[in-house]
């Protein structure tokens, strides 16, 4: 799992929660499970009623397969399709076959498969490009969803902070009661402010972030794949795959 | 219909209405008609000077029939049009002539005739296609509409609001009056808010998914009935096919 | 005038008209031309510095045209268009100019005088697609003033309410002033919203869905000429202009 | 200067003027000068900081010029080529030099002194395009900066609203300050509500529609001017440079 | 470092202080500790969250460059590379090293350093187009950044505000305390507010225009190393790259 989203998500949450803890009442004036229900309720049922099952059944396995696992860097990449490059040239292509068990990149496995199976060059490509498509389109369509949570979570707060105002509002006559009533009213308002910024908008932008950096890895592991097919020198793959790395990353590389 | 949209609608009701009745109150103080016509009858008012009624009427129908019929998967009309393909191989073109009595789908059918009445390949493909673009202009602007009901609601919400409130500010020599007077001035906001988030912009995105699959499943029925009409193999029509499936879907095919 | 933009802003100045006549105090106190002047003569004020007179003058006029002439829907251009050929088949080309004083449409009229005069195909075209292209440009001009309009009277309705607020919070002392000049207030904002919402906003949209339909019955019209001119079979011409119909419409024209 | 810019300019702020002044108080309560420099002063040191100082110099000067000079039309652009084309036939190029003593527009002045110059008709091309290229950056540069100078204004109204509450927060005993503080905190939201509405947005507006017009004017004149290097007949190029007005400008020309 | 965004940033910093300070209660009541970690902490966290660190990284130092250093104009960099022209047609290529040292600008020194190792037009072209690429990229990926940062600094001054409330709303026996309850909650909205329009958004508007200029600088860069490398001569390539340049600043460089 990516390191700096745990502590984002982990100091955001403990942040706010501190600064409830410190004021007057403690953390528990701010616990109103109803009002939780309502928001986050309210927030995923219209994300049920605006997106086909079909939509949201894989997105929520990417979204999970996307935090959980820690993306390897395109240096990284390079690194392996070299040493891969180097045992097909030592050793024949079907000496790949052994190495499969220990790759956990379903799409690289895939294509090393492809590759041993005796694919051509361009059917090997045209698999892989679609596979690629088809997982950045999940992406996008992950990200899309969690921005429409992160529109609809304020409104929820807002809806709930209505329903909350009128009921407050049909008896003004002990003042303590309105202060209370008000507070109440104006948690759906938190959570909704909450949910959106501190889960679904930063969960949005990072599977955005995550989904341009796929998208460069699907194509370096493309090209490397092709490459070790054809039987080119590692030292050229290497090269060639160069051209995907940032300027800064590059020494990193040559000094392996 | 589909089993999602009806289950989130239901939902998201039941949770406003829960937290209604819980208050003090209870649902009854959130039922008032006349705020309920101004802000229902204003959005359709203002959508209706806003849209020629000639772009109004397809819509509601459009919007009708999207939400009752079950949307068919790609799987499924992949397994259809193999399954006519056999036929049409096996008895000839005009033996699909029966089976067209119980394809619910218009323009399924309506390609299929055409083949039945011997149009050629190109024709064929220009008519659907045109058909293909009709509808999808059809779905797009029953998004706009809706979207348009979405901006609409709140501001007619606001609105009532407004003139709920300058009516109370009249006289504030009584204070449990003010709160009642309160309480019915927000009430058209809060029919806004839910108008907007909990029919409107749902359904909007939700038309706007729906049209997405359907013009994959457009062209997927569009090479499918060229394919029958030129005699291909089924087995090689099912393999050119999956090319519009997820990659996760496909084995789903492949075990039919 | 196009029907249902009449029934709409009737229905809509009729519903906050009740609401307002069935509260308290009835319809006089949501009048006060001092903020209808400045909402509405703000707006008006800051779109004659925005635009340039040059473009707010045709502008007016177009939205004039548009709201009062009734469109006339593609399948009525068709039959117009085939009854012309037809008569131009029988009687010659010359035989149009007594139908041009019949002929409404100033566009419609200059393309068939210019097939009378004789210039050539290419000529009657590149001159009508010109006009057509700078009509349209009207209807944009005209949407995008009316958006600015509509963006523009909130802000002034938001103006009127800040001066009125600062001016009551001078003198607290007397508790029924207090109420007053904040219902006085609040008068601009709802004045705001209500001109956004009522008439520039719903407008802008009309005035976009009647361009996007002009544009359609320019480009019919053009090809329709043109055939006439090159002395196509009405027939012909028929089929050939069923292209721009929808499907739903064309059996229309079919049983014509 | 363009006419209806100052009556706009003039007409809105006497609008609000009259407005304040006839409330309780008068215009005096509305002027405070403190506000106004937190919201001016905020909204052009935030444009500083943003813009590098190069965009802000000749933004400024476009912005005057701009302001100022009162746009030609195109139809008294054509007239002023064509009576150039005029003299240029009947005693040559150089007697334009002349002429260039009268010219207030740089562009077309500097457009002529190539021609007489002598330099080829693609060097004249290429070099105005480039100039009316830069001019548009300009134009566009200047608009954006009009438009977040729009932006930052209502924000730094809100900073200095929330600073003035904050302040008359402090001490709630004496309720006639409560309402003098609560007047003085919402004068800068009304300043930044004035600033963005009545100055910034609507030159902004201006600017782009200017912009547009210059464009069309720049065009108008590298056409005219190549065409007179080139010794084309004056009455030819009136037609052709016809081709870039309105249809409805046309007529007026034609009787010239 | 650039002198306006140094002063622009003083100025407002300035401005805001002073009202803070002549009001009753001085800058004191202005800061509150708390408030402000739990706006800026909580920006900073989501940010976390939203962006993969290798962005963040390079990143923060892109900004510290482009703030620290001051950008050389367009016509500085001509003369540098007129310059340097002259010194290699004079000394040979290799004379260049010398001068390396002196050049603070990477790019520039990298594009020279490629020149006197040889390698052919095409690959110190290609090579350096790369390179500019990728700048480009971490400085757009930096202005998204300081985007997101200014749309959630107030996000999370409204999430600090609400929690406030609900704790001011507790006890509102004692009316004192609903003041000084009241300013405490308003605090965060304020820091949320002048985060967002004092630093991220004017920062992220600065971090634009600096690219935008930055592209024109590199790729007179590039023109220059090229027609270096090839032995143009310098007057030749003097001219050639003053099409960089607005017309305004042309003369600045043909009196050098």
């Amino acid at each position: 799992m990516d390191l700096n989203t745990v502590i984002g998500t982990v100091l955001v949450f403990l942040l706010v929660l501190v600064a409830m803890a410190t004021g007057p009442g403690g953390v528990g004036i701010f616990i109103h499970p109803a009002s939780m229900v309502i928001v986050l309720g309210g927030t995923c049922a219209v994300t049920m009623m605006a997106f086909p099952i079909n939509d949201l059944k894989p997105v929520a396995k990417v979204m999970m397969v996307t935090a959980m696992r820690k993306q390897s860097t395109p240096s990284e990449e390079i690194d392996r399709i070299v040493s891969y490059a180097n045992l097909a040239r030592k050793e024949g292509l079907l000496a790949l076959e052994n190495k499969l068990q220990t790759v956990d990149d379903a799409f690289f496995a895939k294509g090393i498969q492809l590759v041993i199976d005796g694919f051509g060059a361009d059917t090997v490509r045209d698999i892989m490009e679609l596979e690629a498509e088809w997982e950045k389109q999940r992406h996008e369509s992950g990200k899309k969803i969690l921005e429409q949570m992160g529109a609809f979570a304020p409104a929820f707060g807002m809806i709930g902070t209505l329903v909350g105002l009128v009921q407050m509002l049909q008896d003004l006559s002990d003042p303590g009661m309105i202060g209370m009533g008000m507070a109440t009213a104006l948690l759906t308002t938190l959570y909704g402010a909450m949910a959106a910024n501190m889960v679904f908008l930063p969960l949005a932008g990072k599977l955005g972030q995550v989904s341009k950096q796929e998208v460069l890895l699907r194509n370096l592991m493309i090209e490397g794949i092709v490459a070790i097919q054809s039987g080119e020198k590692p030292q050229l793959i290497k090269e060639k795959l160069k051209g995907f790395l940032a300027p800064s990353a590059r020494t990193v590389v040559e000094t392996v």
